[in-house]
């Protein structure tokens, strides 16, 4: 089993990936952490213990950062409504937050369980694992790897070239993709133009019935209508649950090595993820200097099999149907 | 006719520009007017001449600038060789360089022809058109429009964001960009990955026979060598020559509103064009900050009707190869 | 008496800041944090133990961060040598280190204190109280005030603009001046040019005899030898202690208010704070424009007494030797 | 005699410069060139030509630009008031302008004198400056000298940190600054706080009589009004006449070897001159980097004998009254 510290900010697409962490076996959750994101802290931090309640889950969920490292905060109310997460009925928490911050639920976490064993999956923006990595560098080699959501190679979702979760805390973003661990990044370019909860798939977690089902399909239906006008797409993006999905099958999805680096001093590009790949030979300066060194240490998600991604989600909202209803 | 002062960097893709501005009738061809970009001034204002002898037809070249409006001076010999036009013979001049400075030569013209007739068509670094801009404002409200090569709304072909061109003088396009004249911006996403000598397309210049289709035909084995390990492309892109075509037919193209910035202080994405589009309203913020105004005003091409634009350069190669026979 | 926690990299002046500190029956030194700045955490953080064992005093040390928010590290060990304290004999420590993280104990102790009775003074970057500030930003409220040592409204010391404290942490420092709490700014412009240990204060100190003074006296000594060259001021710049100082006596400094800016994004000027005085009112642009809402919320260090300041050091010398001989 | 061009934009210290260069036996004052900064290139064109109808006096003035290179335009109506040059009476123009722009002019009179004989003397923003290098380089190795007003070591006069010549247009400070002659800084440090028309001063002029000596006292009363409030001295300030007095009688200024690099990137330093000092071997960063490359080109401005300077004023009303009144 995988063992995962899901740190998220839900966020409609955030609770899918709580379904996938919780729902199939070959992930062990460890943990839930939280940071402001789509919303604030405290609404991120209910709407994640609301989530784990609607799917009949309790892993522990420690609150984490209320703003970002050093920027001014944004949130995306826009596509996530006044409670960061409107739409499905949200019930009241079963259970309390852990005492923990977040920095340190995931420092102790990981000092604490064998090297090389515990994924971070950071789906909102990264500002708990930067701060954690600047309290706890050690982390750093003891984890297994980060697979983050977020970034973009090509065009972004908050401005023409960035994507939310690296514009809402670019620096922390520079932390998590400077550290040398194994890094892969899930940006747009999968997540919001393949990870689609196409009408098909809404159909088939339809046919599964029940609450959990109902409060998926109420995700969808509410993003769908934030979406549009907002973002070109046809159906709702399921960004977040791509990062547990990499970690349950990474072969429902391809990868190829890049040198990516935030950009924190752009006056129009600020927060953008500049990935230079390995395979693309082509680029000749990079950084504003032919001689510029480059370093492909970070893997960039680029094709899903949306099919296998589609099966997890269906077959996740089964098994947590079904053990709720023996609970 | 259209009126036409093309403002190029000789170069392969320059030469097919010449080609069709000198060859379809319904251009005026005033004047080309040379800047360093692809090569030193040296070398592009050299193979100008030599272009315009080859093909056989001889219209006013001014020698423009030597090097970029604020930054240092960056060429691109990786792909056009140390000639900066390496692959065709390059005949000497058969006539004398336009005794003023191309800015002068741009102005002057522009002043002295009706309002709103001439266009402009830089295909190297705007560096000319800055300092004509700069030195005569009235110019901006006396073209009739701006057709420019350069940029890019997703990835780049000098760095993973930016385009040559604009690269090459960032400042230069920001005042391209921000002059309020009516300006088309023709990037890679069109130049490099529509408008591509296809062996078919190659086939037909080849049937035309003579020294401008072997001319022709040697320009592009030559880069087809260079893009080779640097682009991730297939065949020659033309991307200069496609300025030309959208003032001859502007049908083949179609193009979107966007409010389009340089990158002026980005780290990463020096030299970039943010292009916020009006057609997606997602963009919520820009700038830094959700409140930045957005001024759509430059036409992006976004696609190429690849017929219509390899009917020209055959057209152009056969008429001036026959006019070339007849002189 | 006020309740300190000093924040430090020692580093010679911090050892001078220590003395006061712990020296000054005005002061009630809850703890010393210790910070990567003029050399290595583990150098600082040795050091620091060390000086408390050289001046006989015991109080909480936590060793804190290790390296920047977010740039690479610098350090200063062309001042101060190859141990971050070299010249004075540093006796092996004579106690342990506090178990928590400088960030916790920082945290900790502020929220375990009445509200507003606790200074923090910074006097290398500040790093660890950034991090304090954003894992638990209530402390910004409880706190009584901050007193930082760093930065210049002139010239710097590190590059000609910028100070090494805030050069070497800039976001860190972004954090500190952006929060909303009382700070104060003592900077170069008093530091470097006023507070120096000029022959007879040193001849003051030599009259204490004992080891004490002669640790003091060597720390100037050795200083002396590297601000040679390297800085143009006549004699050892006693920078960290005016913190201190300035919480024992404000009556020994004056202050003006400004609105100080971190430079982050500058070529030339990264690290700077710019300080624009209330007092001022000639500033007519302010971060680029004309209308830029101007927040004077710093205290910045004008002036010092230096007969004041010069005595606080000879008393505090005078009884730490004479404690530590009943000891 | 030593050849001038005057580029400026009279402003009230513009005029002052005007009286130097026009009133000394030892400047052959070719030309004034005009630039939009203190006021619009209409109102500072018209004042120029004013100025010297005033002062009886008669050289060719050309026209320049009319904004900066890259930038939005500044202008500093709140020293100079409504007209650039309000206060004293303006009397209508008794000659026209020359029909050359003024960047023409500028290359055309540097590229036609011996070489190494014509000083620039730009003391306005340096916008001509920059435009006549980059549409004729030759200049840089054809003038003797630039003597630039502009810029400061310490602190700035429109922001904290720049002074206005160059925050109207960094980019053409750049130019400047960049290019490899021979020039001098003459800033704020000199200029703001040593180049002040005393009272006494302002005896000596008034006691010379005339129209000229009632010009010239008219300006200083207007600005010492604008001034109280928006800079902090005591007196009118005559920056732009210490550069034309500097080419009169170098021997009242000193200089120190500098590296000035002109911030263009910065958040709240734009338009900064970082002056990095040879004689300051301690500024160990520069750049940002430790290994940064340090070019001590520039000679920056450091003291005035203002006995020497005050006299040169007194002479030249002087000089200038009785010619008018022989005329």
């Amino acid at each position: 089993m995988e063992k995962l510290i899901l740190d998220c900010d839900p966020g409609h697409d955030d609770a899918i990936a709580i379904l996938l962490a919780a729902g199939d076996p070959r992930i062990d959750l460890l943990g839930i952490t939280t940071v402001a994101g789509n919303h604030t802290i405290e609404n991120v931090t209910r709407n994640a213990l609301s989530v784990c309640t609607a799917f009949g889950i309790q892993v522990p969920v420690a609150r984490g950062s209320e703003r970002p490292l050093v920027i001014e905060q944004v949130i995306a109310d826009d596509i996530h409504g006044a409670t960061g997460l409107d739409g499905p009925y949200l019930p009241p928490a079963s259970f309390e937050l852990d005492p923990r911050h977040a920095v340190d639920f995931i420092i102790e976490t990981v000092m604490t369980h064998e090297p090389k064993t515990v994924t971070l999956a950071p789906v909102g923006p990264y500002t708990n694992i930067a701060l954690a990595v600047r309290k706890e560098p050690r982390i750093v080699e003891r984890v297994k790897q980060v697979i983050a959501m977020g970034g973009s190679y090509t065009r972004g979702n908050i401005t023409p070239v960035a994507e939310f979760n690296i514009y809402a805390d670019p620096e922390a973003a520079h932390v998590v993709f400077s550290a040398d661990w194994d890094v892969t990044m899930i940006g747009l370019d999968l997540t919001q133009h393949q990870a689609l909860a196409t009408p098909e798939l809404q159909e088939r977690v339809r046919a599964v019935g029940g609450d959990i089902s109902q409060f998926i399909l109420d995700t969808w239906a509410f993003v769908h209508t934030t979406h549009n006008g907002l973002l070109d797409i046809p159906y709702p993006a399921v960004h977040d649950a791509c990062c547990v999905a990499a970690l349950i099958d990474p072969s429902a999805f391809t990868t190829e090595l890049a040198d990516v680096r935030v950009e924190l001093e752009g006056r129009w590009s600020k927060g953008q993820t500049v990935a230079n790949f390995q395979t693309a030979s082509g680029m000749r300066h990079f950084g504003g200097t032919a001689s510029e060194q480059k370093d492909y240490r970070t893997k960039v998600a680029m094709t899903l099999d949306w099919d296998k991604f589609a099966d997890l989600i269906v077959d996740c909202t089964k098994r947590l149907t079904e053990a709720k209803a023996k609970a």
